[in-house]
């Protein structure tokens, strides 16, 4: 029986409350309305946001809510006009939309598309509602995604349709941190070939920036982590060298000693701002660049004097690693595919999609890159 | 009877102690030493980076000194090994040199030459002496240029050799605040045509930067300063707009309300570490560039919530306007006297060189862009 134009009830993981365990729910998922696309979802893997939006630090964050923005799926259904996909694509979901029209979009320098941000960050579709209800209660969408669930409704706007023929085990990662952490190396910093880099920070993130900086031919590239275990990790990913801030007496000296003058290209891979703050002065006067990838506790500032911004060096950020989303993520599946990027080599945990509160232990512990779960299992080896 | 190779006595502005009115003074310059030129400065200007050593607030400020940096002068005599320059070449004094062997020369990102920073900062010739006595004592050389004087001595790579025909007069401000405004426009935010513009602080850098994006094309110039007076005069460089933040309840939500979501390129010209992170803040979303032009008080910093450059602004800085001095300081004489730059509306005030602490006065009331003494009194019209 088909389930176009029906709601459908389904299995979800719905976050009731902050720091809560996420508890497996039967849903239902309404259907797409206009330019909107509902998606039954193959697996999901656990990002950092999840986990801090999960455990309350965030104020914007809204419960109850189905969490998730690491994904992939297939369209199950779609709304009214919607013209870009059709029921039965493979689409990773993609919290930073690209509506092709804004002013944003137009331009060449960002892929900060606005059109729904609003309602995104509100937890609801463009239209001011939710798609979800669990027990009379209607739940908040997250990110845009919702991607804990085996069912969900996005815009299509935030659809990127990519190969079908992908692995789409190591896909999802796209969907965010894989995707983030090569783009700040490649888009945002445009790492130079020859050039010296600095990653602070060896989770997900750290670790596909410093293979970004690799496949931008970076003659250097040294990962920062507090803990030696990751560089082994590291290593595998492109990274030459190694500094543990707790062996050293001034990391940042000790770049610059090491580098001859400091780094061409920094990153800051970990939301810290006293970090955000080593990773800019530890650049080469005259010409270094330090993007900031990590995503700071709410109301924390950075600091410097200015003499180093004077004396040459760059401050930047990025989001999304500066992709447009519906344009590129299609791209880096390709480059997935041809082997240019070994996304399966993040994937250090399997779960079944019922056992995710374990993810979150996993990513709790040091050992874990991604977790991935899934929600057809026939993905699982 | 030839001074070649002779001290010459001359008459100088000593500065002998900090806050102290300038005493003119019969010094002994000692002739160039090898690598050295010996310049008989025509005319020089008062800029606030002599002004605020001479108060007393730059901690690295060094006493007795002879102060003084925007200037151009006639060659009288070389050092053994000077090729660049010969006896009746006109030069403009450059506090960034341009040794064209340094990694920072051979490097195309930046202009800071570091061959001579280390003696340069502490008041020294390169072979750690200076050229200055008075009364028996010595007087230290300050930002490599020390132009308060009818004879100074400077290192080869600091000595831009320019068109002999230029009007001395107008030519040197490009030794500091006119070259640094520009280039910060055109060199370091690289404005492009067609883009909003917003210019903290309306002093003779100010004015200059707005100079600057007004020649790179920008459609919208917004100039910003408590002292409504400065918009007339800034209409003649190229401002298009005017904001007193006295007048509106918050500088930066008029700017992004007014830009329809901010400055393109915006640039902090006064040195005060709260307008840096107004000028940050007001840039739009998702490519807004802030430049940092002045040069903040000793141990201050800048600060914001690093979200604002996740979300694509970017901070950066610039000396000198990014220019390599040696090379394209005599490519903005030449702009000069093309009609490309109007260096002579800059200049408010003329001073003979004996009442060079008029000019002091002149700079601290609020109508001096700049003021010129004059050292060749044939200059003076």
């Amino acid at each position: 029986m088909s389930t176009v134009g029906q709601p459908i009830d389904c299995k979800a993981a719905v976050a009731w409350a902050a720091n809560q365990p996420l508890s497996i729910e039967t849903i239902t998922v309404a259907p797409p309305k206009k330019g909107e696309v509902r998606l039954k979802i193959l697996c999901t893997a656990l990002c950092h946001t999840d986990y801090y939006t999960w455990s309350g630090s965030d104020p914007e964050g809204l419960f109850p809510c189905i969490l998730g923005h690491e994904a992939v799926g297939i369209v199950e259904s779609v709304g009214e006009d919607v013209e870009s996909v059709q029921a039965g694509d493979y689409v990773i979901p993609c919290y930073t939309p690209q509506c092709k029209e804004c002013k944003w979009c137009k331009s060449p320098k960002t892929n900060l598309c606005q059109k729904i941000r609003g309602t995104q960050g509100r937890g609801l579709m463009p239209d001011e509602t939710t798609r979800f209800t669990c027990k009379g209660q209607n739940l908040y969408h997250f990110m845009g995604t919702s991607t804990f669930s085996e069912y969900t409704v996005l815009p299509e706007i935030a659809c990127a349709k990519i190969n079908p023929k992908a692995n789409m085990v190591g896909a999802c990662l796209f969907g965010c941190g894989l995707s983030t952490g090569l783009g700040a190396a490649l888009n945002t910093a445009k790492v130079e070939p020859g050039s010296n880099c600095v990653v602070f920070g060896l989770g997900a993130v750290g670790l596909a920036t410093i293979l970004g900086c690799k496949k931008a031919g970076a003659a250097r590239i040294i990962g920062v982590d507090i803990n030696d275990k990751k560089f082994d990790v590291a290593k595998k990913f492109g990274a030459t060298e190694f500094i543990n801030p707790n062996n050293v007496e001034n990391v940042v000296q000790t770049i610059i000693d090491t580098l001859d003058g400091g780094a061409d290209y920094s990153f800051e891979c970990v939301g810290n701002v006293r970090l955000m703050r080593q990773a800019l002065e530890c650049c080469h006067k005259g010409w270094g660049v330090s993007t900031i990838i990590g995503v700071a506790a709410s109301g924390q500032e950075i600091s410097t004097r200015p003499f180093q911004l004077v004396t040459g060096r760059v401050w930047k950020g990025t989001a999304f690693g500066g992709y447009k989303s519906r344009d590129d993520v299609p791209k880096l599946i390709e480059d997935y595919m041809n082997g240019g990027i070994d996304a399966d080599a993040f994937i250090t945990h399997h779960f079944d999609f019922e056992d995710i509160n374990q993810s979150f232990d996993a990513l709790k512990g040091g050992d874990c890159l991604r977790a991935v779960m899934y929600l057809d299992k026939s993905l699982k080896k």
